[in-house]
């Protein structure tokens, strides 16, 4: 962390390609650093010497001769490796690699390039942010270390991780036209060395930052990155940004930074762990960050607004947008709008949107807008204002901001008097869904918040140990060694018996106790139903014979089981991702998850909270809530599931698939009628040995 | 329609209400008609006489002595209906009535006020705008007849037909931003003469309009709207911005305009029909205006686009915003990539997108994006650049977009120079996803058109007439009779015999032939299933009669129906909407309708390609389509019956709902198993008569 700082709060900075030519990066970056006010000692390189910007450029680390804290590389890629060992000699601890050209995209050259650095790196217990980066810009510090010209200087509280470049650029501008200031910005690049998580870490501690902001591809060490959110996001909001969201995207930014994105809807998933706030694109990530950084320090107590306008059809809007949000927009009491029928002309709606209207005298929004803050279920105000630049409206909406200790955001149009008063203390939007969109941060933050702390108090859970695989040394476990390891974490199963015969299946059906089921059981065969392999609802030995004649050419041996009858169909599956680890689904499985994707996730481990919430998540899941007229289904018992399945996946990192498909739940009780297990190759070829969890 | 131009373009103006007091109403709009610069006379009227702004108040219409063109009145509501009347009486043809006070909101008074004023205007054969609305302003005449002050003054080709006269100050803001002209304003207001579709029709033939923009909160003639908006739709884009999307939506828009607003998804129906290019939010809205009233004469050929980037981040945020967009950005062919990679540096990426990176010289820059649009599948560009404001990266956007001709749109930050060279000409935006989906207003009106022209040729159904009601003076037909208006209509039902005892009910199944279903058959059971009121797959006469036993006591009466086994199950509905007429329902029945919501609406009368869309446009459809092994279902015997239930429903308006819940449908026909029909009371109880289609 201390070393860290260092990039930030250098005692002095080595340009390393420093040059006197204007339209060269090396001259850029250094004009950049001096004329941004930094206030250390300044060293430009250049093997070639000679003057930039009045001061001399030295030909080599060792001609500086004295202590260099930060050196900025702006030189060719082929010329790396020998410089940052260059610098790592004379005492350099951290380093930033503007240069591009070291990502796989960029063919067998770069990736070489990378591993010969890394071990340079490694080695010489230095720290690196980039290659293929634009920098970093301490505002406060006043250290602009980017190619970036007219950045803003507004000293402000967010700061800004971003795995893009230009991106800065793009929130860089938003917060000049916003008059929002920042704190940091670090474009960490092909994260060679120091990525998100160390970053993030770092910004956690920083006293200077009070909203920190996310642009993410893709994450390089997924569980890391996931726990230093979540200790952080206790403490201070996190805006992410997640582009690669898409198929296209995710083709677009492996060749943009090197890195392969997962799918979107586990990071999703993290994210809402980690208690990270989603933006749904760049514009409401710019928003929700600016009303977070006014307005951080009074949260909502609850996700109810009140409107009040002057401007009726932008409220409608707004109300519109507030539902599709998850915002409600209660009805105010009757004591509530009694009062605003004081102060209201009879054509104006007197109920929640609140429209004053054109004709209530600007005198009487103060009296409207505490009435409305007054009203019990009121957690924050949107005020929207089109065209009546009344100073009464902002000196009403700053005084209710302050007095009820709610916070109120603004969607001014061509009020410039208004807009002027609410600098720094209320932001302002140009639209009603941009206003809506950006207070959702606030609510987002204070919600992630409380689940968090929540969550620290769930019980910790003994680890799930799993034994008697030694004898399979096969990648892909039948359904009856499967149902085996269930059967060890304590997850019901269905009673099934494995047969070699006719004799054996009719002797089989008659210990299990008809109806039953009957099942092929070969390895060959991955997906039984598909394959016309499973054959339900066995009444008697007569219609077994006919089964077992439809089904004995299909497998050398079969399974009977019990048959359940009565319940609904879920799946409950686990893999493992390459970001994250392993990841849980739930779903109703068939149709809805299959053609509908109507699914949840979460990232191992998954607490209980989190298991209510994956089945909550699930659009479907109101069919296992009594759908007409059955019983509720035992909810507990599938977050029991839910939860253990977590446990054996998490504990066992040899499992590297798992399926319960489907298990069927009723009112009383949850059994797994069917299960696929996947064991990682390699780790089978590697160690043969048992497969033991808990390690 | 001559009628309508005097709004525009009178050739004198009375204002009803001028005043010289500079804080009022009647003095601002005073104001404005003579500092925009119109042309023609201006009479000021207020009974108190005086001056103001240099001219003489008149004390009356009938002191005037000259012709007025149009009355614009400011004046309390009380005394609208004189003033109305007196306007008519001196040969005044159009009025503008800007007070508020009008509709239901206002109270009882608000409606006698609005019922005698509608009286008026009917008997004296004049055309109003408003009451409660905000004026109309025409920028190429020089006409602004609102209060707004500070309106831009650029020509262009966007009119906007607004339901709030707020959001024309939003729009005015957002062009004057964009440098982007506009024709008309008109705030239709309380729209108690034209609305809407008035507005429509006269601005479809306004040679001076290109783009017409809608804000609508509800449409008060629906089928009128519809079928103007697919006239003009077919010669000029029609974007619509609808509030009331929501409960709370629907709820404020209410109060704010007192006309009541139907359902979101009906709207959405209608306007896919009629052409109407829907935002999903107010920017969105600006944003597909601003690019329609630039490039709405290149629009491009396809829903593929090219990405063309300096800036990795942003282009990955923008290929993800392209396929949540339903816009493609496909790969590009292995010469093109070929042709790219003379211009890139190793790291850029060859595909799409394109990154170009700031290492690509700028002179290649033309270079690259000639070779993109040489690509045969590209059909726009969206080209984003933060930060390099290198000229010839304008120059080279231009010069494609003419030479292709294929739109380009484009993603700008801190880019001054490009941006003035784009002005006029490639629209431009501050982050990619407002880039991409404002693209998506070009694709949108290309489909639509050329839906709406291949929609024409289809073949004119003769008319469905039903007959038969007579002797049925109840609300609720049954089962049976509802099924026996299906079969006139030539929809397949599943065979059925009414029983009144149980000897029958054994007879209708030998007759049926077993398997059969057995249900209740009573008035007051109107969902026999929840009420455990149906019997299915029933084998055998024993089967039979421990079916009976069982539905026995809960009815006087049975439907013995043959059992249809094997299809998937459909719900087909049809519903009589406020706003539009008949609606007709297409889903997956069952769960998929009514806790997920998945089901597709359209007005009738609907076609077949309407019929085909319906089907797609449902999330859970593709089990339609061979899930899982089975045979694809027969989709035209579907499309058959919507479209029959169309014509049913258009032509009998006696029809309040019909249900087929469900038919079932596999790979061969459709057949309905059970159906639902209610009739409208009032009509029934008014002439009782047979009800006969066709009328």
């Amino acid at each position: 962390m201390k070393q860290l700082e260092n990039f930030f709060m250098p005692g002095s900075v080595a340009v390393v390609g420093a040059s006197s030519n204007p339209a060269k990066s090396g001259y850029i970056l250094l004009e950049n650093i001096v004329n941004y006010g930094y206030k250390g000692d300044i060293f430009p390189i250049n093997p070639s010497g000679g003057q930039a910007l009045g001061k001399k450029i030295y030909t080599s680390f060792s001609e500086v001769g004295k202590k260099i804290d930060l050196a900025i590389m702006v030189i060719p890629n082929q010329a790396m490796e020998s410089a940052v060992s260059d610098a790592a000699k004379c005492g350099v601890k951290n380093i930033i690699i503007i240069s591009a050209g070291f990502g796989e995209e960029s063919g067998p050259d770069g990736a070489g390039r990378t591993t010969r650095l890394q071990e340079i790196i490694r080695s010489s217990n230095i720290r690196v942010i980039g290659p293929n980066c634009l920098g970093i810009y301490d505002v406060l510090n006043q250290l602009n270390a980017t190619n970036f010209p007219n950045l803003p200087k507004i000293k402000g509280n967010i700061s800004f991780i971003s795995q893009s470049g230009a991106y800065g650029g793009i929130l860089f501008s938003a917060l000049k036209e916003r008059n929002i200031g920042l704190s940091k910005f670090i474009s960490i690049g092909n994260q060679i060395d120091t990525g998100h998580a160390d970053m993030l870490e770092y910004l956690g501690e920083d006293s200077t930052t009070a909203v920190i902001a996310l642009f993410i591809e893709a994450l390089k060490d997924g569980p890391r990155f996931l726990e230093t959110a979540r200790k952080v996001a206790r403490k201070k909001p996190i805006v992410a940004l997640k582009a690669g969201r898409t198929a296209s995207g995710r083709c677009a930014a492996q060749s943009h930074t090197g890195s392969m994105a997962g799918e979107f809807s586990t990071y999703r998933a993290g994210f809402r762990q980690a208690g990270i706030i989603l933006a749904e694109d760049s514009e409401q990530f710019m928003d929700m960050l600016s009303v977070l950084s006014l307005q951080h320090h009074i949260l909502p107590p609850n996700n109810k607004v009140g409107i009040i306008t002057i401007s009726g059809g932008p409220a409608v809007s707004a109300a519109d947008t507030c539902e599709e949000s998850g915002i409600a927009v209660p009805a105010l009491s009757e004591k509530t709008v009694k009062e605003l029928r004081r102060y209201l002309p009879p054509f104006g709606a007197g109920n929640n949107p609140v429209d004053m209207t054109p004709q209530t005298a600007p005198e009487n929004y103060l009296a409207c807008m505490e009435a409305v803050c007054r009203d019990s279920d009121i957690g924050g105000l949107i005020a929207l204002n089109v065209n009546l630049d009344f100073p009464e409206f902002g000196q009403a909406l700053l005084k209710v901001q302050d007095k009820f200790k709610v916070p109120a955001v603004s969607v001014l149009i061509d009020n410039p008097k208004i807009e002027e008063m609410f600098g720094g203390r209320i932001p302002v939007f140009k639209t009603p869904e941009r206003a809506v969109r950006a207070y959702k941060g606030l609510i987002a933050y204070r919600e992630s918040r409380d689940r968090l702390i929540a969550k620290k108090t769930e019980a910790r859970r003994k680890t799930i140990k799993v034994s008697g695989l030694s004898a399979k040394r096969r990648n892909c476990l039948t359904e009856h060694e499967a149902k085996m390891i269930l059967k060890q974490c304590g997850i019901p199963v269905t009673r099934d018996i494995l047969c070699k015969s006719r004799p054996e299946v009719l002797k089989a059906a008659e210990k299990i106790g008809y109806p039953v089921v009957l099942k092929v059981a070969s390895q060959e065969i991955l997906h039984k139903t598909d394959a016309g392999g499973v054959i339900l609802s066995i009444a008697n030995p007569i219609k077994l014979k006919e089964a077992f004649k439809e089904l004995e050419s299909k497998s050398p041996q079969w399974l009977v089981e019990e048959m359940v009858v009565d319940g609904q169909e879920i799946i409950i599956g686990g893999k493992r991702d390459e970001t994250f680890g392993g990841v849980i689904l739930f779903g109703m499985g068939g149709i809805f998850t299959e053609i509908l994707k109507d699914f949840s996730l979460r990232i191992c481990p998954v607490s209980r909270a989190d298991a209510r919430e994956m089945i909550d998540e699930v659009k479907s899941s109101p069919i296992l809530k009594g759908y007409r007229g059955r019983k509720p289904a035992n909810i507990d018992a599938i977050i029991d599931v839910i939860v253990k399945v977590s446990d054996l996946m998490h504990n066992n990192p040899e499992i590297r698939e798992l399926d319960i498909n489907p298990a069927i739940v009723n009112h009383k009780k949850l059994i797994v009628a069917d299960s696929r297990m996947i064991l990682d190759e390699l780790r089978i070829k590697n160690n043969g040995q048992d497969m033991r969890a808990g390690i």
